[in-house]
């Protein structure tokens, strides 16, 4: 049974279907939301429009920007030797959420995937290895998905950087901080197992 | 840690946050869906705009409208000897989506709410009583949530409804269509009971 809202109504409907993990009750429930005086449609709409107009991809690393570089690009506290290699921009926040890195980055803006037809081409390649000669890089970590694709695309990297003068780190595989072993499926728990450390 | 991301997005993850039901990492992570390149957000932007210069509240029953009135209230094929009186917009959608109902509706924009200083003025009243007054309507149907707020609105429209030449009813508490009796709370079983009919 087709709902009897105005066509502009179902168009904002399709919209917002188009974000990840809004499926079609949600969406309606936000689009009555957004129609409502409280919804707050003006103030998203005009957020959207300046994203639109004044956010970029910083021209060195990926990362969202509004000037050529991003803020963390352009931070001259930052450790230029370190150069963490992720696949999209929420990696980046997830690392600068945690607080755990001081280093720079490099977003590839994918992964590897000859299936689709994603090779090495596809990817935001050519910088980093422009960066790699250029900058002052000691370390090159390659903080990739566990999966097959991340796989793929970490032992590429590692391959290209065979026999050159960097350390190439990845991240450790093992069991979540704060957890039992009830969880942990098994092929985290052989990862762990072989990363053993001494207390 | 405060996420180095340029004030555009951040502007976003705020105006995302004041939607229903989606929370800080929600709304982070739909921002970054937003504006990446493939977010549509240039048609989300576009599709608020039009929703708020083009849709309105009907005239007569408060419901999404295009023009002075709603589709429903324009539509000669409804029956408008039965007046069903909702809460909000979405309700309106849940009987319409059912395809149950084919009489008129009336939002009243709220319920009943003394402690939060809601009272009948607060309400679409006025136009209620309007139309009870001025339209062919035999049956009005009380359609508010069972809930303490919606129990105190349907006792008070029952009180002023009454001697006045309306049947006047509300929809049959009970189990839910498919539900077993294992997941029934006892007040609903209670009402489900009280009401029992003849098979």
């Amino acid at each position: 049974m087709a709902i009897p809202v105005p066509q502009p109504v179902r168009t904002l409907i399709d919209a917002l279907r188009t974000l990840p993990g809004i499926g079609p009750r949600n969406a309606t429930r936000l689009a009555l939301h957004l129609t409502s005086p409280k919804g707050h449609a003006r103030e998203l709409a005009l957020a959207l429009t300046q994203v639109l107009e004044q956010v970029r991809p910083c021209k060195q690393c990926g990362f969202l920007a509004e000037a050529e570089l991003c803020s963390i690009c352009q931070d001259p506290h930052r450790d230029s030797s370190q150069l963490c290699v992720v696949e999209q921009v929420s990696d980046v926040i997830q690392f600068e959420q945690s607080g755990a890195f001081r280093g720079h980055y490099h977003i590839l803006g994918g992964l590897l995937s000859p299936l689709d037809g994603i090779g090495p081409k596809e990817l935001n390649l050519p910088k980093f290895f422009n960066r790699l000669r250029q900058q002052p890089i000691i370390e090159v970590i390659l903080a990739l998905p566990t999966d097959g694709k991340g796989e793929t695309t970490t032992l590429y990297l590692a391959r290209e950087l065979k026999d050159q003068n960097f350390r190439v780190t990845r991240l450790a595989t093992g069991i979540s901080a704060g957890s039992g072993l009830e969880w942990v499926d098994s092929l985290t728990l052989e990862h762990a197992l072989e990363g053993r450390r001494p207390v």
